[in-house]
């Protein structure tokens, strides 16, 4: 794993994560869901599996392919042929199961149940969360602590990583656009329900429905909950080009989106980060 | 100025100075030149002058308005017209002269000879050469030190502020496209001489002749020159992208080209950076 870097911008911290194996922060979930069970002598020699053709399933054939063992990542019959490529580079097996995400997932967990594989769920699992978490703990040795951290959600788990892992010490602000609630519709429900979801972000950001384990951490812990829209995630992911030179996936523009356009207006003093979660993108319309 | 961070990728360490900036370098030297003047009053009511439509350009309007002072820059004709707008949206005044550079840089030293205004070499002044090595005293505190420097090089200011800072303690190895080789040339001629300009870099490496203080300092401290062609360095471009997420100049990728193509080789054990000097590039090709 890197220990990713972090930038102090006009006042703010950014976490570079977008920096880290893969392009997001999902591999550190991956490790540690995948060294837990190792610490257990618990992998099988089926090795893992995961249901994920964007960054979750990019990590999960990373992490095998560093720790050897082997990876089964089931994606949608729709899956980008890009996507397909890639984890097939990283050396997994890539099933093609079904038109959507849910058929897939269904797929790989009957083939978990099966095969008797270690299942890595991209965010609703404790040592997912948890190893997301330590991106949290990177932040405040580098930084000297921050007040507020800024982090876009989709399932949830980088969200109650972070909150759990810096409980008492950081407020945390979930941040999602508009098209993408599954967390602001769970607050709202008080329990996860499915969400509609579409728009600039869906890739990253589309989960559902908020995961049961982040939910509740989140809920415990006080997480705010912000919306964007989906024209403001757009300027936002310009911006940090245009002014800063990073590039960024959508999912993650969403965080420092709700600072451009005043939807979370920090006060004098206050220590803020900014989560740059993920860089699975196509630069081309930056130009 | 930014203290750019640093991330340690394949056990190499980058210095992400992209990230600084007006996206390079070069706001270090610009600072320090502007900076060192106003510590003698000697900063004229004229203002700041500077001949460039590139990095150094835009790290003097940068740096001029961040100081309170007027700032003209010379431009040919020719300049793009983006080029030209982003230095004006930086407040500076814009004067396109002549078709090439060579026109623009002499009449920007004709104008500051009249007006007074203070003179901003992109490269050949002792407080730019030293403003840019402050880049590497951060990467020794950042890093614990080095052994190994591999850096762009144009003008030569960067390299001999590196040089100059890490002097008996950190070799610096000059990296140019065969086709933007002025400092490979004034090598081998034993002083500055001319040389012929071209390829992918030309933008930001394209100065025909060695700075004569750059080239003063590299002698005495014994920097190494390489050349890599412009087929690497797009290659090396890509791969910054591909494999680790950072979008840079095709001036910036000639450093890590080295290390790709095996002409720079690192002993076991050998801590390397590469310096990313620059972000001033349109990322459509990276898609």
């Amino acid at each position: 794993m890197l220990r990713t870097p972090v930038v102090r911008l006009d006042g703010l911290w950014l976490k570079l994560e977008q920096l880290q194996h893969t392009g997001s922060f999902k591999a550190r979930g991956a490790f540690n869901r995948v060294l837990e069970a190792s610490s257990r002598g618990a992998v099988p020699s089926a090795g893992v599996i995961a249901a994920s053709g964007g960054n979750a399933g990019l990590a999960v054939a990373y992490v095998a392919r560093e720790l050897g063992v082997p990876a089964e990542v089931y994606v949608p019959e729709t899956a980008p042929a890009l996507k397909v490529a890639r984890l097939r580079a990283l050396g997994a097996s890539v099933r093609q199961v079904g038109r959507e995400y849910a058929d897939a997932y269904e797929a790989a967990t009957k083939r978990a149940a099966d095969s008797g594989a270690l299942f890595c769920h991209p965010y609703d699992q404790a040592e997912v969360c948890a190893g997301q978490g330590t991106l949290a703990l990177e932040l405040e040795e580098q930084t000297g602590g921050v007040d507020t951290v800024l982090v876009s959600v989709g399932g949830g788990g980088l969200m109650a990583g972070i909150a759990a892992a810096l409980e008492d010490r950081a407020r945390v602000v979930a941040v999602e656009p508009e098209n993408c609630p599954s967390f602001h519709a769970a607050l709202a429900a008080g329990e996860p329900v499915d969400a509609e979801v579409s728009g600039v972000a869906a890739d990253s950001l589309g989960a559902r429905r908020a995961g049961e384990i982040p939910f509740a951490v989140a809920r415990r812990t006080g997480v705010r909950s912000l919306l964007v829209s989906d024209e403001d995630v757009v300027e936002a992911r310009r911006a940090l080009w245009a002014d800063h030179h990073l590039v960024v996936e959508h999912g993650t523009a969403a965080a420092y989106a709700v600072l451009l356009t005043g939807a979370y207006e920090p006060s004098p003093g206050e220590r803020v980060a900014v989560i740059c979660c993920g860089a699975n993108t196509d630069p081309a319309d930056l130009a």
